[in-house]
């Protein structure tokens, strides 16, 4: 298969595995805003289809690294597409931590409705979609243009934490219930890092220039 | 350079970054026991040197599928590097979320005397260092050993959890402290879990065979 075959073949399946992601945080806060536990197991129980592609694509990125002994460019796409998957992997790792917290509130009262948490759920998700397409695309603004959005999940997640602090000192029976709270509230700020980490990937790809851990600012 | 020295110098830059990472676990841990502010701010300011080493290595193993385009064994070896990478620098943002939280704890009155937490970090120093020993000397047995004592390190993380629920609920003035403790022995708990990340390479990288999200008691 000529190069040119492979990068695209490589480039379906990450963008297959982006899917399965995106889904996955989506049915994992719709579980916990829903309190529909069939939908949280569905996200535990789709965890292996996630990690399977990760594994995948790594074969297929060695296979190719030996296969066609790339150059410049396409050396640093595909070096680039097994640092992306490991990211996309612990994303999912904590879509299943937030349905495994759904399935434990669930069974208990509804604290109070959620408003934030579906917030940071989409802008998450977008950040994971986007963040791909920047990838694929080689579009280094767009890859910024996430970065930027981690500042947002980074207050959102503060402003969840405050509320629920004064929510436990009035009632401590709500202790357990307003932890695991904060819990998801800190899985989709995670979420979020791990989105940025790919972004910072993307841009230090294409600018064969160190931005990762620099300033946003500076770049 | 010779593909063999270019490994051997691959191989003393992962053993330098991974004695930076344990020493930042060891000592955010501490200055959290010991309530050392300087020594909290020493692991939050040495995070760069971490980062700095996260893209060196990076660029070293990109520098030498360029120039040596090695095969088999030797490519395994330089793709598992950059995924280690990975995960030791997260491994230091670890242990900058501890001193962090450190800095904050330090403030306030002690809750309780530290005694799993200390317990935590001492089994997740032990598993980084032999991770990477295992990686450098392709010791299967040690690697699967680390993944084993992953199961310890998430019963004291719930041990933790359970007491500390407990003192909360008894004692309202005492939530902020506590969940800040909660989150320390989840940071630690996920040190552990990148520890096991990165063994799991290391035995994919020697056997060749798929073990990534596999049952332990299957490879």
């Amino acid at each position: 298969m000529s190069i040119e075959k492979e990068l695209r073949h490589l480039k379906e399946l990450l963008i297959k595995m982006s899917v399965f992601v995106e889904s996955s945080i989506k049915d994992a806060v719709n579980s916990l805003v829903e309190r529909d536990d069939e939908l949280a197991q569905k996200v535990i129980d789709g965890d292996h289809t996630i990690n399977f592609l990760d594994v995948q694509i790594d074969e297929e990125c060695i296979r190719i690294l030996a296969c066609t002994q790339p150059m410049a460019q396409d050396l640093r796409f595909i070096t680039t597409a097994m640092k992306i998957t490991t990211d996309l992997e612990r994303i999912a790792d904590n879509a299943v931590n937030i349905a495994e917290r759904a399935l434990e509130l669930n069974k208990e009262p509804i604290l109070k409705p959620y408003i934030d948490i579906p917030r940071m759920s989409r802008i998450a998700q977008r950040m994971v979609v986007d963040t791909i397409n920047a990838y694929i695309t080689k579009d280094n603004a767009l890859a910024k243009d996430v970065i930027m959005r981690d500042d947002e999940m980074d207050e959102l997640n503060e402003g969840i934490w405050e509320e629920l602090m004064e929510i436990m000192m009035k009632d401590p029976s709500t202790i357990s219930r307003a932890v695991k709270i904060t819990y998801v509230s800190k899985y989709l700020e995670r979420i979020a890092d791990h989105a940025t980490n790919i972004a910072e990937d993307v841009i230090y790809m294409a600018k064969g220039k160190i931005i990762r851990h620099m300033d946003p600012g500076k770049f």
